[in-house]
């Protein structure tokens, strides 16, 4: 039976398997593993996981998908540990929230008959942990994935129908265009959503502030409750494409600041905030979406798609260790020839 | 039969009428208007009001409460339209985001006899209109309310106990408190979310962009999809205030982005996101609240309160007439006892 591990439990990871266990998928089998202790049992318990691995490497051995959705600056770890273990034909992906790093570290420490496929959710809430996760996390939500150069064509359909599974859309990007376009989208949020918080929370004030916050000000500083360690990520391993947004944002501020500072330019303010409304209604009704990944047609379901994907992979790994036999024994029936025949 | 008046039926003026039907106090009548063609029907329709006036001198004639849920810039001219008309003990309030501006144009406006007592509800949604009108929006929302200088106190408890009715949880401010705190929580917030999303949506890559947003960038952007109307009148009344908060927002984003520049201070980096994270999570968990206005002790619902006091005022309007109908009189017997005694 093919097997999915899932290593780190988070929100993300603790969602992914709740999702995938509600895809129903006949013969699924899920084994988690989560460096905190205790986690990995309160994921099965809430049926996100179907095995809780007693360790990282037990939870890899023979899986034909191992997800590792670990915070960002643990996937390099993780990646060395289980190389060694990690089965012919197996599939790698990942959740971190940049890709070009973890593409490097993949292509340093993968052996080349793994296939690795990098991933982005683009989801999230502002609990974490496994109690907080949940199936329909991904719905509707967009999936980015990253292949590598050498991921086999199926190794790539694994991950795009584990994402479709998920409820999510999936689309392709490049490591590149998708680290500059999540700094834009996603970690300029992150730095602009939190300095937001801590400079209204910073304030002697902040007692009476807090009193008169209302929807709009939980909303717009939401993302300050993320963890602190997806901002060290983030830093460390996109800060060029942070920094850039963080610039520009600021130029942005400035021309708002003139707005409002000029009594003279109402219109143009008015036309400012007017246009951006107007955008963002466009945004919210038709939001872009890359074409999809086409499905293969052979198959109905997103659900059959993806088990036929995987037990392929399982099934081309298998065949491949069988020929590797195969083509081994003609070398030990030469050997045994030659002492047969009585050789030199 | 005492009634109130809710001038203005978009998302606020129609949420609250909504609230107040739903709390189902007895007797109460609501008449609404609005400027917009046809909006005072589908309010009618929608429940949100008892009677659509024809115009806004009949909404507030003997009206007990006026309430005026109008964009900010609209309060001004609906002061000056309805002064004429209100009635002796008459209470006036508003939902305006600023408040100063507000206290002022009532001083100016209003006669001596109505009671004005400023009110801003804290809360919002990305959808406006009547249609998008929810009886649960003031539901556990901060409701500032500032009484005028001449408020009388049954002025000041009819509004806290309209607050209270809608779900919200009223708190006295003074005006120019409440214009920097809300310049702090609500009007940077409105400032950074809009820049935010137009920064992003100009982009030339905003397709590709936007095809990766997620929950993150639609929540920290949700502001923009406010009425211009409000930003503009926003920065036409608390200028000062928002301007100061711009700067001081400027200044933390600088500090986020050393810390992300430099990588010699990722502890620091960890401690500023971990701060945050921590304070968010606690207000959260407790937010801070002012002291409530407490209620009465004699009478027992917050219906019942409210009724109390828009009888209330409804009677002593009408005793003071009556009072001066009657102080007329010993005038007028006077003139009569000086014609009947025939004097000089």
């Amino acid at each position: 039976m093919p097997r999915i591990a899932i290593i780190g439990l988070g929100l993300i990871g603790g969602s992914l398997g709740l999702a995938l266990k509600r895809a129903n998928v006949a013969d699924l089998e899920i084994t988690g593993y989560d460096s905190e202790p205790g986690v990995g049992g309160r994921a099965r318990k809430a049926g996100a996981i179907d095995n809780d691995a007693r360790n990282i490497r037990a939870a890899c051995e023979d899986a034909a998908l191992i997800v590792i959705a670990t915070p960002i600056l643990s996937v390099r770890p993780v990646l060395d540990e289980i190389a060694p273990v990690l089965g012919e034909g197996a599939v790698v992906t990942d959740t971190a929230s940049t890709k070009r790093e973890v593409m490097r570290w993949a292509e340093e420490t993968l052996p080349e008959f793994v296939s690795f496929v990098g991933g982005h959710p683009m989801a999230g809430s502002e609990r974490s942990g496994v109690d907080a996760a949940d199936a329909a996390l991904f719905q509707g939500r967009p999936w980015a994935v990253v292949p590598s150069v050498r991921a086999a064509e199926g190794a790539v359909q694994t991950v795009v129908g584990m994402a479709r599974l998920a409820g999510a859309n999936p689309s392709f990007i490049d490591a590149a265009e998708h680290d500059a376009y999540a700094a834009a989208v996603s970690h300029l949020p992150l730095v602009v959503s939190t300095a937001l918080f801590s400079l209204a929370s910073s304030s002697p004030s902040w007692p009476d502030i807090a009193a008169l916050a209302g929807s709009g000000f939980r909303d717009v500083t939401r993302l300050a409750s993320g963890s602190p360690d997806l901002a060290l990520g983030i830093s460390r391993t996109n800060k060029d494409n942070l920094l850039h947004w963080i610039d520009r944002f600021g130029e942005e501020l400035r021309r708002y600041r003139n707005l409002v500072e000029n009594g003279q330019q109402e219109e143009a303010l008015l036309e400012t905030f007017a246009k951006a409304q107007l955008d963002r209604d466009t945004f919210l009704l038709a939001p872009p979406r890359p074409p999809e990944p086409a499905p293969p047609s052979e198959v109905s379901s997103p659900g059959e798609q993806f088990r036929t994907f995987l037990v392929g992979e399982y099934v081309s790994r298998r065949l491949k260790q069988l020929e590797t036999m195969t083509q081994a024994r003609p070398a030990e029936d030469d050997e045994l020839r030659r002492k047969l025949e009585g050789g030199d």
